[in-house]
């Protein structure tokens, strides 16, 4: 089965990105299912229900998200009731949502887990001890988990790779909004790559307009940051797994070009 | 002109892989010079005079530095007086040694500036304005200037790249560890990439052996972090750059395994 | 001489207990000069015209900031042109405003200046070097001295106490909110107090409803922070400053409560 | 019931502080029972069995600990079997030593919980959720609960103290090593303090030696920190705690010095 994971959806490019490349390469490149990151969809900031709606009608199947997660109000009722969101699973207890969600294709059942790393992060639960009870629970519920490991530090982030490694298909990192080039398929059948990179306006910093970012990393001073005009850039990962082990085959990179 | 960076070097591993790759590199592609991240040759955490004499012998002709730059006592010494040696350019005045070191290859002079950010780092003088003081200080004086920016967040990083587009010929990331796949030649005729990644062993936590990074992180007790055994990887870049203009023309990236 | 100097001011609780406490202190205890932190007068983050117009209107002489300085945009206009409102020293060249103001009375001159720390704080310019280089322009300018340094660790409140011993007249902390008992004359007649505390809301969480902070604390999602109501306490330091030697005599703390 | 809370004991003069205070004040001020925090004991950072043993037999009944809790190897054995340490409650399950402890005195049974903050700390449980979790464990097996809360932020210690007020007999803030002047007994008889201070060297910063504190902050360049030497301060708090109750009645701040 072949699983097409989209790094950071940033603002308008982003989603342009994806009505542009992911209808595409699922029919071309015969992809089964979709993950992609929103946590930056609406306006570089969040999500609404409306941006979700937009991308989860152009062959996105799944949403993860990210520190981002509840910027605009409306995402905390609407992520609770919504089934194709995943937010990260390391909140404390009460927070509204889930940090797995199965979906079921044909018979394969397949399980999104969303977490948070902590280092330069919110202090959420412990990461890797919330992996462990996930996958405990998920014991005999699902035949592929994929996670999505939303974090800054690429120390906690390989760590991520190696703890679960042989335990799940495939561990992508988001956050950072740069693609990383040490994409590979860890001992035990596990997809890893340390950030998938941004699908959002190229020629920015990670999707901001790079003036007002360097105005204020030299002033000081605030500045509204506003998401960069502009052709895009789609980074995303290619992961072929054996439906019946559950391991991952292959991981592949993607860069897509305006 | 051809140059080759090399990704962070840790440990025993990271030294042989520059000894069976530098050199190969050299004749095989016709590499001119050779810059190399040192800051973590010795023993996984900064650098001793002897192993920057192994270093600067097998290939290498200038090593930066970053955050672990200090960690041996004797490198305050050694680094002062060693040419071919370049620490973080935005220390506070009265830093040993020096940010940027000029090289003379046949009639061009080569300027090497290591400079540090602060994003989740230490509190040094702010990066930008201090490249800005180092371009003009080095107006006339070098034809071809590169930049080993030693920073964790991507957001700084980028912006450095686009701070000094056209003004320097290469900004090139280090600090993370894992190499990124977002090499390009910025508009001005700057190679950039956020991060050249690591030259060292490959399966660790970036260059830590595994289990005491996980084990720390779990537990949240202390863990002295040993360098891991095992096979290498060795990660740079390939930049050329037209000696008349000091711009470049191009930038690949390099992982050679064990 | 003797001086007042006003712990952060916060909101409206803030204000009030500064229109019932400062005139009537003046007086009463024969103050000559009041300082007062204003960095969250108005609704608890920052500053505006009208606000510091009231604070400067009964009794208070000058307003120092902080973190919070630039939070309502008229700010970056309003502070520029208002000479009674000192902003952190160690922004970067350029920023709007002034970090240290001269102001006369009767034949001395008072320099107040506010300098900000850096540990777990923006990554502002060195404040130990930026006061030196301050104290150097100030030479011969300034019979008193005065210092709000605006910082979060105890170790960088103390060491620039330390460094400025003897060299001004008052190093008085701001920013935690919270009063410390460590008032002292340092060597060289320099009185010193690690933070002055807060003049806002007494039963809040330094300044803000408790039940919101305690909520995002606990729950990790987003609250909208806003300024606690009830009974205000009124945090303050008294210096008595020998005029002839610039030297302070002694410093007393003052808490008054509603 | 009279209680003492000694802040941080700081090397040599803190420990030469507790001999030459804690017996005096015990018989002349009828204090039934010590705690003392003893984190930075040996040397300045952590404990050992020979210095806990020293303080243990002067008068302190339980030393709490705090962010160095480890730092010296033997305290991973040491303390997980004494019955007068306490270790911060959150860390992850499987840490050496325990995070309450009860004592008995004459029928009163008294427990001690020590407890670390996150903000601007490791990343340790959640402190409010373990303190729910360890206030319902002892439902019925204490009479008096006292807690030493070891944290950085003010907002995080206040909101502590707001959290547990009217659940326990006292909160007593430690880590910053600057005595706070907000003592106070919250609604429901809990006597809470923002930070007790530092029992070490008095010209000191936070009991390091002042000239290695200022040397690192202005160089930025690696300084070995090293235990001031010189006259002591002691700081603590006496907390009045009816036995039948289990509710504070007073808490007042002692500052002895040499
Ligand atoms: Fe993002
Ligand atoms: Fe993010
Ligand atoms: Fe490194
Ligand atoms: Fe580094
Ligand atoms: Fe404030
Ligand atoms: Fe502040
Ligand atoms: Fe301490
Ligand atoms: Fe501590």
């Amino acid at each position: 089965m072949r699983f097409l994971m989209v790094g950071d959806i940033v603002g308008a490019p982003g989603r342009r990105a994806v009505r542009e490349n992911v209808p595409a390469l699922r029919s071309g490149m015969k992809i089964d299912f979709v993950i992609a990151n929103g946590e930056n969809a609406a306006g570089g900031n969040g999500i609404t229900r409306e941006v979700a709606k937009e991308l989860l009608s152009c062959g996105v199947d799944v949403l993860t998200m990210g520190n981002h997660v509840w910027n605009h109000k409306e995402a905390l009722n609407y992520i609770a009731g919504e089934e194709r969101m995943v937010r990260p699973l390391n909140y404390p207890p009460g927070a509204p949502g889930a940090g797995v969600r199965i979906f079921e294709l044909e018979t394969v059942k397949i399980a999104v887990v969303n977490c948070s790393g902590r280092i330069f992060m919110a202090s959420l639960d412990c990461p890797f001890r919330a992996m462990d009870q996930v996958l405990n629970a998920l014991e005999g519920k699902a035949g592929i988990i994929l996670v999505d490991f939303h974090a800054e530090a690429t120390s906690e982030k390989v760590a991520m790779g190696w703890h679960l490694a042989g335990r799940v298909a495939a561990v992508c990192g988001t956050h950072t909004h740069v693609q990383t080039a040490d994409e590979r398929v860890l001992p035990g059948g596990t997809a890893y790559i340390t950030d998938v990179g941004m699908t959002g306006p190229r020629d920015s910093v990670i999707g901001v307009k790079r003036e007002l970012v360097l105005e204020k990393f030299i002033s000081q001073l605030p500045r509204r940051f506003e998401v960069a005009v502009g052709l895009y850039q789609f980074n995303a990962v290619l992961i072929d797994i054996d439906a019946e082990t559950g391991e991952a085959v292959e991981i592949r990179r993607i860069q897509n070009y305006e």
